[in-house]
């Protein structure tokens, strides 16, 4: 090996050539992919310093937030996660790696309550086991690119109780595995099963993130939704949720969790015989959701 | 109040539109600057994603990153701060909020070792308390815009020993005060002590940031250096450093905070009757560094 010659002279830090300066330092990153994200994230970071000339308060204010951020999280909070889903990166990222082409179900968040196995239950199995809430039959058909439909696929689904939290925040108080379960599609890639109609809740906002928000005039809250996961053999899973046409915060989701194609309807139904059948009270709530899954060949 | 109108359905998240939408969930921020850096960050974050298409992996990875981060910050320990300054953000802010237009001293970042104050010195003290290293006889000329003298202006400087350790870091092991001092100029603006050549040496890289430098192929060294705050009334005062020519490292600090006009050489000086009238051993190294500070009314 040969001693590096010395840089020249111009090679030192300056204003103008900051990023230039800073981003050569990863040039000698083993891992190319490494070395792309560094010199990336250096170019875009040294950009927006520059954009708004960050004032030496403002950065100091920042080291202290992220600070805070981190000696937040425990090992049942995720506050960095938090920050990215409030600032959309999350969604971002969820969605460039589950790019669909629009011709199957879209993606979103998973969100940080899926953190137990949820229960098996048989298709019309009645989730609320808390007995609490607007009474809601929700049903759907899991299907191929092709409309073909997936037996035996699996739909695991959670959602918050009419109070807007998950069972795994209110250990003791909801019944374990309430507003959960997994079920798995018949013949014709069908699966229903009874639930309530989940309710908008907030993110939890009493550390860093939530001064954020508060801050700079923004809610914490996510309009109320249904969380799937489909998964079926042969197919891409889906990670996804439904949302309620008619929640507060539809338009205005903390996470950015929504899309067009997630939103759905859950118009009543009066039908006394129906609601018999089911083991439903009479009126009651419909929420229908069809997922469609690409084939695993398509995997990225 | 009117309630707010519906957002139209095209600006829910999308891929393409991400970077809008986030922006505008923080319009109603009530503080403008807030807004616009808020806005900003939204932005150039998004364009670092797109730009390298960011894995769900990846993107897990710096949520560890950064949690781990944070949660190596202790009282005495600011890994944030470590983590901004190897991502050369430190000196940017640094050189964006001290623009001199090439009429004064130049700056540099303070350092995490400027945690204690330093102790009033005479001119002419000798700082090296531990009596190990090179001998240097350290002096210069603390003047205004146009030249002229700045008599009773303070000069705090602080060094390594020769081992690369700053007395904080050494407590017990160095003499308390150890390389550190206040001296203020005489009636000519002069300073002048007694020290020994500093070293290079290493920022904390037992953290996340050092494994960061490690993965990226990059050392943790900072090239041998004296630190410098001076300050004289009716002038802003100036955070730097003066840079040892022939250090290692001079070309690639960890830290970016080399600036060409920092750099001085340490020339040997073979004069027994100069060295016994200084109370330095024959020969010994000079470093003569001048700081030009702009009057007060400039100041930003
Ligand atoms: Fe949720
Ligand atoms: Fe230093």
């Amino acid at each position: 090996m040969t001693p590096e010659p010395a840089a020249p002279a111009d090679e030192l830090f300056s204003e103008e050539r900051s990023a230039e300066v800073v981003a050569e330092s990863f040039a000698g990153t083993p891992d190319p992919r490494l070395r792309q994200v560094m010199t990336s994230l250096v170019r875009h970071l040294h950009d927006f310093v520059k954009d708004v000339e960050l004032t030496e308060a403002e950065w100091e204010a920042a080291v202290d937030f992220l600070t805070r951020t981190g000696q937040t999280c425990t090992p049942t909070r995720q506050e960095f996660i938090l920050l990215s889903d409030v600032l959309g990166v999350s969604m971002l990222v969820e969605t460039i790696n589950h790019r669909t082409g629009g011709t199957a179900t879209e993606s979103t968040v998973l969100g940080p309550f899926h953190m137990v196995a949820s229960p098996a239950r048989h298709l019309g199995d009645d989730i609320a086991l808390d007995g609490k809430g607007t009474p809601c039959l929700v049903s759907g058909r899991v299907a191929g690119p092709d409309g073909e439909p997936l037996a035996g696929a699996t739909v695991d689904v959670w959602q918050t109780n009419e109070d807007g939290f998950y069972d795994v925040q209110q250990p003791g108080i909801q019944p374990e595995g309430n507003l959960r379960g997994i079920f798995t599609t018949d013949e014709d890639g069908r699966f229903w099963f009874r639930s309530v109609v989940p309710r908008f809740y907030p993110i939890p906002d009493d550390g860093p993130v939530g001064r954020l928000l508060a801050a700079t005039g923004r809610h914490p809250n996510r309009p109320a939704h249904l969380h799937f996961i489909a998964e079926a053999a042969g197919h891409r899973s889906v990670t996804t949720h439904v949302f309620v046409a008619d929640s507060p915060y539809l338009d205005s989701d903390a996470v950015f969790g929504v899309k067009d194609s997630l939103v759905r309807e859950t118009p009543e139904v009066d039908d006394p015989a129906r609601a018999a059948e089911l083991g439903l009270p009479n009126p009651f709530r419909t929420l229908t959701f069809d997922l469609s899954l690409l084939p695993s060949a398509s995997d990225r």
